[in-house]
Formats: structure tokens, C-alpha cells, sequence
């Protein structure tokens, strides 16, 4: 059983999202409907729906950054009642049995999360994301969005936020440690952001320093433009931390050099293609190479709570449904400052 | 002020090992002379001898697994006193002023550890190593071997100990704790033998299975081949640590393939040239790259604590001094079941 409701879709890899419509499953036993407000549009999106991760499930409705109220609520549902603010972020089931789920830790689950979108769900249908007016989700892969934070600022945080707040809080920035945050695009900004609440000190290092007057706005102490081989020399041994966001391939001997002994350079982050490493770069300095994906949903309402509390929010430019496809090749210029936000009114 | 000793150097960059003498310095105020018992041999002394880590010292007197008695000590020193069995790792020095030497992490000192040999001392002198009958090092740069421990197997755990003992310890290897060691050479044999006695589940991976009658009989509950493909997908999500020690350029996503969420690889031995990484190993998964460097003074003299109470030495094959260049080509062909451990009382 299942409803149709107006979305927008990608018909086909690197074709332009249309309106359509795409039907939703009913609300079962622990599931919530509800009523989409707002989207944000993150890069993989783009990735997915140009078919960039290999094979895609078309139509596509992408995203995975969503923030609406509860509208209707199955018999078994103990968390949210209808009228509730809730996000979803990028996955909406697990296998809930594996050492992974159990623990809390869902994003690492050994079957595979299932994906809010361009992904199979556990009967088999497609899953279709919040490019979209409505979306039925289990309760437990849904969060709940303080009172304090607007939802429009609050959508990004389903999936760039968590993705920063993860590692960030797991390698312990914090007062008294040293923190770079490489690249000031939508994931990077709210690093900053989270760093500084977090109380470590916090530098960008970004390609120039064309965005430096925001990044000192949005928290950051220090902004340092990477194509300035003199920024490596005089940043040597300086942080504990270094989180990259970029998925550009970067020369990650350079960058390790600027950890302390001890530190950590955390990807979020990454290039489709390998990248060259010579290992003498962690063993001088007992340096961690690491990566981190997303969060749990444990994190991802910690994350809200904790935004919620610091009055943070994403930096938005609010767009209307029809104005993806122009948004798309704005994000693909790095022309947003910082998140496209589709208003699901609109759609 | 010095006196000359007999030692075994290397006169130019590849010429073989020759008997020769070398200055010891007079015993300083916080010196003691130690008349060495015993020297192991490092893979890293014939990288160096044969210059293959950049401009070398010559003649160089390679050797930093020593192990002696001390038979003078400077009218400072209160840490040993006449006929106390020490030994002498990797170090001799460090600035003492940074934060890492003044957090007892000697070895990742800022402005670089003063190297046992080939190396200039705090006076602009070479520093001579272990195949020698005497050496004069600062107190604060030497450990206590333990009476349960014979000088013999005591030496070579002064380089190849605690280079597996620190990473194995740093990352918690333990009860209810998965262990790879890769490599069974002169450092993963001690890997075996102190992850089994820390009390972890220890597995070696090794190119063949030629040498897995030795692996079980050192502690290790499993042995695989990593010759054989079949061996990463067996062992997929295994392992919470994995400890290379191997030089040869391994595949790392597959390496890392074999780790559980939030597993680390360290990697004590590495390829000089550099390897290729994709990053999106690390990401799925939250898994650490990471490197380790010998130990620090009090490390070495915990593990050398540690290694008494547990009744480990080195396996080790005692030559004679006029046996080290035959040593040094048979090392190279992994000759040696699992350290060589020169007799000073033949130089």
C-alpha cells in the first residue's frame, strides 16, 4: 500500500530533476509520516543523481538533509507524536542486529545502512529522498529538532552537521586543542562553526583567502590559504586535529606534517582515486590517518541538541523547487554560501 | 677528553664490516661507561651501513639493541651504580626542552633524538653504536634489565621490544582483543610474542606459511597467508589492531579491509617509497592509518619489565664479531630465526 506525492527526480543519470510524483509507503506499526519543510542539497547529491558513484536507481529523488514536522504516527510509535519537529538524515533503516547497530553506530553497519534515497530498503523498493512534499521513516532513524533551532537552518545539520560534529566530538576537539578545518564549503562551515562551540581553536585552511572575512564570522581564529607553500612551513607540528573536507586529492604528506606528534587528520572527505601516501609521514609523530562517515542517530541528536544550545545553524541560501538544476551547477562552482536549502512548499 | 675502544665499523658507504677503534668520550658528570655484553642487529644497521637512508656518517658503528654492565658512572648519576645490568636503545639524547621530552616522549623529541650512531651529539660528535666493546651515554638515556632477563635475548628488545611493545600498548592490544601481526621477522616475532602475553587473540600474517610452526610455537593463535587471496576475504572486519612490520609496499585497502570499525593499522616497518591509499578505506568504517616509532625511555624500560615478568626474550642466533657481514647477507635474504645478537666479547 502507498500514496503518491510530489517530488523532484532526476529521470535519469545526468538528466535534469523534474517535478513528478513517487509514491510513498504507508505508515506502518513504528513508522511517521511527515510533512517535509525543508531540504538541503548536499554535493553527494549531485554525485549520485549525475551517477558519479557508479550505479544509480532512477528515478532519483535525492537528499538526505531533512527537516519537517510529524504529520501522522503508526500504533507502535513511542518517540514522536504528530506536531513534532523531527529530521532524518542519510540512511533510514539498518539490519539492527549487527555488534555495529547494536552499539549505536548504524552508519557501520555490516549489512550497509539503507540509504534515504538511491538505495533498496529492506523489502526491496527504492528509497526516495527529501527532494520531495512527504516521506514515511521508522521512528527510530529520525531525530527530533529542538524548539530553539528553525528548520530551514536546521536541515543541513541532518548530514554536514553530523558529519563534522562526529569526528570532532570522537578525536576530542575541545578547549585547549588545536583544529583545522580544511576547505570552507557546506560540510566545512559548520566545522568551524561546531569546533568553536566545542572551544578549540580553530583554523581554516582553505585554497585562498577569498573566503577568510567568513571564516573568522563564522568562528574560526585563524584563516590560511593553502596554495601558499609558506603556510606549511610555518604551520608545521601545530594541530592535534586537521578534518578534511574536500574531495579534492590533496598532498597528504603536507598536511600530516602539520599535526603534532600524536595528532589526527580525520577525511570526511575524499577523492574517488587513490591518493599517494608515504607512511614515514605517520611514523615520525605517531599521526593517525583516519576517516569518519556521517554519525549515528545517538550523534546526530546530540549534534542537534548541541547546536540547538550554541545557536547554530547552517548558513543558507533558501531556493524554490525549481531552481535545483541552477543550484546544482552553482554548488559544482563552489558558488554557495553555504547550503542550498529547497523549501518543500514549493515543490 | 676520550679513550679509544674496539669496535666493528663500516669505513665508506657498502664496504663490509671491518675491526677498528673509536673514541669514547671521557664519563661525564651524568654518564656511565658500560662495557657491552651484547648487540643485536637491526635491519636498519645494514640500511645504514650501506647508506641506504641518505648521506651516512662513516666510518659508521652501527648497533642499538646493546646490552652491558656498567663499570664506571660520573659523580652525577643516581640511577645506577657499578655492575647494574642497562641497556641502550635506538637513543642516546633528545633536547630535553620540548614538550615531548618533557612528556617522556623522547623519541618524537622537535628538534630530533640524538641516534645511537650515525648521528652527531649535542657537541657536534659522531655517535657511535652498540658493535663495540664499551659505550658512554647519559644516564637519563639508558634502562635497567631486569635479573630475569639474560643480556643475550635482553638486547635486541631494546629496538625490535619496544617497537612492537609501544603500538601494541598505545592501542590498547588486550583480553578480548582481535591482533594481527604482519611480517614474522626480527620485530614481528616479539609482536607475537608480547601481543600473546598482553593477553590479546593473535593472528600473523605472513607471505607463505613457511614459517607458521614458529608463529603458533611463539604464541599466535592463527597464521594465514597473505599470499593467498582467499586470506582477505576469510579474515574481512577481523581485527581491532593491525601491526605491520614489514618494508615491502603492501596493499593497504586491503589491509585495511580487515580491520572492525574503528580499527587501526600501525605501521612500525614501511616501504621508503610512497604507496597508494584510497581514502574511502578509512571513511567506511572510521578506520586509523597510523605509524609508531620505536618507544620512549620509559616505555622501553616498562617493556623491559614487562618482558622479564613474562619470561620473553628475542630468539636470536649469537655470532661472533668477525660473523656480521655473513650476518648482514643473511638478514637481507630473511635468514634469521629472528635476530642476529653479536657476542662484543669476540670484537
Amino acid at each position: 500500500m502507498s500514496t503518491n506525492v510530489f517530488a523532484y527526480a532526476a529521470p535519469a543519470a545526468h538528466a535534469p530533476l523534474e517535478r513528478t510524483t513517487i509514491p510513498r509507503r504507508t505508515v506502518g506499526e513504528h513508522d511517521v509520516l511527515i510533512e517535509i519543510a525543508y531540504a538541503g542539497i548536499c554535493h553527494s547529491d549531485i554525485h549520485q543523481a549525475r551517477d558519479g558513484w557508479g550505479e544509480g536507481i532512477f528515478p532519483m529523488v535525492p537528499g538526505h538533509e531533512i527537516a519537517g514536522v510529524v504529520t501522522e504516527t503508526g500504533p507502535g510509535v513511542t518517540r514522536h507524536k504528530v506536531g513534532d519537529r523531527v529530521g532524518v538524515g542519510c540512511f533510514v533503516d539498518s539490519c539492527r542486529a549487527c555488534d555495529y547497530c547494536r552499539q549505536g553506530l548504524e552508519q557501520y553497519c555490516v549489512q550497509g545502512m539503507t540509504g534515504t534515497y538511491n538505495a533498496l530498503d529492506r523489502n526491496g523498493e527504492p528509497t526516495y529522498g527529501g527532494y520531495s512534499t512527504h516521506i514515511v521513516v521508522d521512528e527510530n532513524y529520525t531525530v527530533r529538532i529542538p524548539d530553539g533551532l528553525a528548520l530551514d537552518v536546521a536541515a543541513p545539520l541532518l548530514c554536514a552537521g553530523v558529519t563534522l560534529y562526529s569526528p570532532l566530538v570522537h578525536w576530542k576537539a575541545g578547549p585547549g586543542k588545536n583544529v583545522a578545518i580544511v576547505g570552507l564549503g557546506g560540510l566545512g562551515h559548520m566545522g568551524v562553526k561546531i569546533a568553536h562551540a566545542l572551544g578549540a581553536e580553530v583554523t581554516v585552511l582553505s585554497q585562498s583567502l577569498r573566503k577568510q572575512e567568513d571564516g573568522l564570522r563564522l568562528g574560526a581564529d585563524h584563516f590560511h590559504a593553502t596554495s601558499d607553500p609558506e603556510t606549511f612551513e610555518k604551520l608545521a607540528g601545530t594541530f592535534d586535529l586537521i578534518v578534511s573536507t574536500v574531495s579534492a586529492p590533496l598532498d597528504l604528506g603536507a598536511y600530516l606534517s602539520l599535526l603534532k606528534t600524536d595528532g589526527a587528520m580525520v577525511n570526511v572527505g575524499a577523492p574517488e582515486e587513490p591518493v599517494s601516501l608515504n607512511l614515514f609521514s605517520v611514523i615520525g609523530g605517531r599521526k593517525t590517518l583516519a576517516g569518519s562517515m556521517i554519525g549515528s542517530i545517538a550523534e546526530t541528536q546530540d549534534m542537534l541538541d548541541f547546536c540547538a544550545e550554541h545557536g547554530l545553524g547552517a548558513d543558507i541560501e533558501l531556493i524554490r523547487a525549481d531552481q535545483i538544476n541552477e543550484a546544482y551547477e552553482r554548488v559544482l562552482k563552489s558558488d554557495v554560501r553555504y547550503r542550498f536549502v529547497i523549501d518543500a512548499a514549493t515543490i
